[in-house]
């Protein structure tokens, strides 16, 4: 199976212009072979979430997905995006959803790990364990950014079977150990692959949001930590072959078997 | 403070040999001005868990804790060093010591994740939760190789103030990735140091080993999965300054603090 990852930048409040974006990078995936297109976190608006504090209302996020699910089936392949979304408490989450090629949608995500002062400022973190999805042969889950930093998500995943992590992010360019370590990590330890979306450094980013200067560094890790694929820093979009999970190296390691989740419970 | 690890072949079943290695490395560590010496994996017998089965008895492995504490008393210099260890019910436990520089016992440990059937020939698992000992300023845990590869203990280590990991290993030459992207995660998602010492590769180890070519690439990873020192595949003294758990950069992760380990609770 071969996926694409779309590292680009978004135009601030400009969902409009970033949903074009989408649909073209959507075109150029399918042309490139890829079954789905990953786009980075909150990409629909930009990851700006100071701005977006008074920025969102539900109105103006309401045809967030039904806008990717057109731009799925219009192109038919599948899409994956980061978008705000409204929240039945009256506030907003930091979403991400996957629609397959015909524009139905397969899994919805809502951030568990908010990073910072600024997303708490826009955002509600979510409690909802994660769900997971069967898609195109595959068992596919959501984590967004900061949430794959920690090692407890993504094992609790693995341990139900997912197999493939869709990850849009929106990391800062003094952070290159997520794209070059964890998120590798979190692929040979739960014997699974991560597909990590950043946006593309800007030069002129805002300066007045946290994220001025992104990482770049988009990343597909597969077993063992394997680099499948990685991007620069610049706007690029990201075509990776990524392997079955039953492609273990002989004598690989299997932790998922070997650990010990009884005795860890009563450790913490 | 700077620490020492001892990258170096053992002499199978020569526990007198290797007692002398790790003897002749302290006093090489202290005069680099090392205030630890770090020794691999089972290194006072070698790492050789096919021949250990029939080889080990309560008689033969009695004495290492008492000559590893001579040594560390010896030569001014604490010493941490992997050994084979009787049980209280019957059976051995892939064991770590750690003796200050007056030759007094600061922590043991016991393997708790067995690798491979060859393991489980010869030893035990221990179930038992690992300690924290106070050591010159730090508070310093052991793991056992296969350990360190999983994030639960860990993770659970740091929860309970560890700042320094000690992980005497034995890693096969196929799994380069557990030193250059695991260990390095576990530094990172638990803001702590990891020494993970390893056995040098050898050109004539005893091919009926489960670990015939070890990988070597003793590191030493810190804040953020910084790589403060790797050796390369043979034998080698590497000297490592490891800096103190406060150094986090202004703005870095605080995975302890933003954790939700009562939700990570309902999802497994």
């Amino acid at each position: 199976m071969r996926i694409a990852l779309m590292q680009a930048e978004a135009a601030p409040l400009d969902p409009e212009r970033n949903l074009s974006a989408i649909d073209a990078a959507a075109a150029a995936a399918l042309d490139a072979g890829a079954e789905l297109l990953l786009a980075p976190e909150l990409f629909v608006t930009g990851y700006v979430p100071r701005s977006l504090a008074s920025w969102l209302t539900p109105e103006r996020v309401a045809e967030f997905p039904a806008e990717l699910s057109r731009i799925a089936a219009a192109r038919g392949i599948a899409v994956a995006a980061g978008f705000p979304a409204a929240r039945m408490d009256g506030g907003f989450a930091i979403a991400a959803g996957l629609w397959d090629r015909g524009g139905a949608e397969v899994l919805r995500y809502e951030k568990v790990h908010l990073w910072g002062a600024e997303e708490r400022l826009a955002f509600t973190a979510s409690d909802a364990e994660p769900r997971i999805a069967d898609w195109n042969g595959r068992r596919v889950a959501f984590q967004i950014c900061y949430d794959i930093e920690f090692p407890e998500p993504a094992r609790a995943l693995a341990a139900r079977g997912a197999d493939l992590l869709l990850v849009p992010t929106a990391i800062d360019g003094e952070s290159d150990y997520v794209a070059e370590v964890l998120v590798r990590a979190r692929a040979a330890e739960n014997r699974l692959v991560v597909a990590y979306a950043d946006h593309a450094r800007s030069a002129d980013a805002p300066l007045d949001e946290p994220t001025a200067g992104f990482a770049g560094l988009s990343t597909v890790a597969g077993p063992e930590g394997a680099v499948l694929g990685m991007a620069g820093r610049g706007s690029e979009l990201l075509i990776v072959e990524i392997p079955d999970r039953a492609e273990a190296r002989p004598g690989a390691a299997d932790y998922l078997a070997d650990r010990r989740p009884e005795i860890y419970r009563r450790w913490s």
